[in-house]
């Protein structure tokens, strides 16, 4: 059965200060492509080293696949070393030069003398347009017919390089090969372990399609993965599965694969014809900031205050200054005032407030870091305010205090007792 | 020079279903220790690739730190695999079927048949304690005195056993050995070929301490890696390269290790008893969610208004209705009405305001999908517009333009051109 490696190159990996995810991102197309990945290796910046993993995977493997090392700088010798591993030389392609010429035009810099070798490529490659940056990729060739594939260590130009090059190159090289289809269940509100208890018999009862369950951003995801010869077939053993899993887990399902907490939100509230305001204090902008991230998110969301300081609260949401004065800004009737004023003053018909102790510092016996108040309204007697008590450093409340403030958008948007 | 590698075990790992989080964490305690990791591997659940894989660490380096594969399924195969590699036979270990006992005792589970295979150490091993779980750890010894590390694979077992027993063995296997001290250099603004073309000559003219330079976040980093016998020691080494670096980057280098470009921001502006509001569209929030990630920012940090709406705009930024009628949000009158209005507004002394098109809708062949305006005010003749054509998909204009904005900010705290 044909399969290949992976060799992500870069010494920050071998000193644990990047964690690797192309890796496990190349993985997992691989898998979705049919394509069997034997193991992977890292490795630093060091020719020979580069060169000996090269030899170590070839050995293995029908070809390997590579991520990192390609840049303008001494430190990138991926070029290098896989013509020492191949024992070939390297040629000028032009198209390459000629397209980062472009890239550095459109960008407005300079191209530089240490650019120009970065369009010098094995002899015999395969070059690998790279639009979204200046290093262009290549597919490398041995005499035995086995390939490097060399890729950007930048992800943003790694992954359309291998999705739109690589993976149809491997594709057409081994033949028509299984598929793998993944669908994700997002949940969200729902602990992993509450989650587990609910499937847990599914997990063993099934090994195509086989199930995972993923913890992630203080969320969990399902995740159900069918082999077939034929995505059509893999859905269809999908189908009856995911629909078990979504009636156990109905009240947690927001949505699918690149559905995400705030495009479900706005979907429900577009639909709705509601319009979405926020007043963030210890969030700190986000929750703007996910619901923002939606494209057209404009048609239902209509802005934010991030009123950090007690001043922003009275002056942009109309808080009453004697409310802040005998409660302290994190406290059920600033949220409530704060929710209140959201939607009046920015035009909403629904706003949602966060107000909170973020700490490491500013914790009190009474409210101590952690505590986080929400409050929704809707200018009914539905508004209503929650006070959590949460663990974790500063990022790790403003995070979860994000992700709370969507499940709250999202429970209420579905009509759903948060 | 003693160098070991890392095998981490299990197929998940293969499908890119989990990212390896256990092979960086050991890379970072090996290079804390002093201990050179030459390169690393992970590959899945299968005896002949297991053993394969170390054979071919063992072959290039000292000895192996592997993770995974070593609890009581039909899957777990790392002791079995490392036997093979080893030629040698596995024995029972009377002290770890006794602990592991204990362990399911304490946890009221019933011990299984398959449990007890896990006391089956390779002969000649050294045992390692896992009070937090039921795999024991070994080291185990071929017979030319190299070594394999095995541990669990599970985090919160791995982690302790690697800290309180593998790095301690490590550490006198290889006698007292050199510690790695790394400074990070933080650079905005200044591009990844720029930084290059300024210090090139520096990479080549140092293996100790090392350079290197990372992309990445739209921003680059300079790292100085020095190894030396003590921490003061690898400080003195890097102290001259630094100062020479600082001194051809002045005009980039926002700050050192753990700054991030928005405390360097609201340090400035502490200092300087500057109080800084922001008015977001097309960043819709992101600007102030860096600023409130930096512990104490409400010292300097006042507010923002996500505008996403042009009647939010107008209420409460106090943009005019005619100025966004004759020219459109996405333009410069609109850009310094934000400003200005989020300064005056939010009380603040200076403004930073953000409006462009994310796309991928919205573009014109005028105002294209990545044009970015910002716009600065501080009530003086200073106040300033830019605009810029941003590369790349929503998020990543949305990303680009929040470091853009926290650039000028940068730079206009340091009294810089920016």
């Amino acid at each position: 059965m044909p399969s290949v490696e992976i060799v992500a190159v870069g010494t920050e990996l071998l000193l644990g200060q990047l964690v690797d995810t192309n890796t496990p991102f190349i993985a997992s197309e691989l898998a979705r492509a049919g394509i069997d990945v034997r193991a992977t290796q890292s490795v630093g910046d060091n020719r020979e080293r580069i060169a000996a993993a090269v030899r170590t995977s070839l050995a293995r493997a029908q070809g390997v696949v590579m991520t990192g090392g390609l840049g303008p700088t001494i430190d990138d010798l991926t070029r290098e070393a896989v013509c020492d591993a191949l024992d070939v030389g390297t040629k000028l392609y032009e198209p390459a030069l000629l397209q980062m010429e472009a890239v550095f035009a459109r960008f407005g810099r300079p191209m530089r003398a240490n650019n120009r070798k970065q369009a010098e490529l094995p002899t015999g490659s395969l070059p690998l347009d790279n639009p979204r940056g200046t290093a262009p990729g290549f597919v490398a060739f041995a005499s035995d017919g086995k390939f490097v594939a060399c890729m950007p260590g930048v992800p943003r130009e790694m992954k359309p390089m291998l999705r739109e090059q690589v993976v149809p190159f491997l594709r057409e090289r081994f033949g028509a090969r299984e598929t793998i289809v993944t669908r994700v269940l997002h949940t969200i509100g729902l602990g992993e372990s509450e989650i587990d208890h609910r499937i847990a018999d599914l997990f063993g009862s099934y090994e195509n399609p086989k199930i995972a369950l993923l913890a992630h951003d203080f969320r969990a995801d399902v995740k159900i993965m069918a082999k077939a010869p034929t995505a059509d077939e893999a859905d269809a053993m999908i189908a009856p599965l995911q629909a078990e899993i979504v009636r156990r887990l109905e009240d947690g399902v927001f949505g699918y694969d690149a559905d995400t907490p705030a495009s479900a939100i706005l979907n429900l509230m577009r639909s709705q014809q509601r319009r979405l305001a926020v007043a963030e204090s210890c969030t700190g902008g986000r929750i703007a900031a996910a619901l923002t991230s939606v494209a057209g998110s404009s048609q239902s969301f209509v802005g934010a205050v991030v009123a950090y300081d007690n001043a922003v609260k009275i002056s942009q949401l109309g808080v009453d200054a004697g409310t802040l004065q005998r409660n302290g800004a994190v406290s059920d009737d600033v949220a409530r005032e704060m929710a209140r004023g959201a939607r009046a003053r920015l035009g909403a018909n629904v706003a949602l407030a966060t107000t909170g102790v973020a700490g490491p510092d500013g914790g009190t016996a009474e409210k101590p870091v952690g505590l986080v108040l929400f409050a929704l309204d809707d200018g009914t007697e539905n508004s209503r305010v929650w006070n959590f008590r949460l663990e974790g450093d500063r990022e790790a409340i403003q995070q979860r205090a994000t992700v709370m403030a969507l499940n709250l958008l999202w429970r209420y948007a579905k009509g759903q007792e948060p």
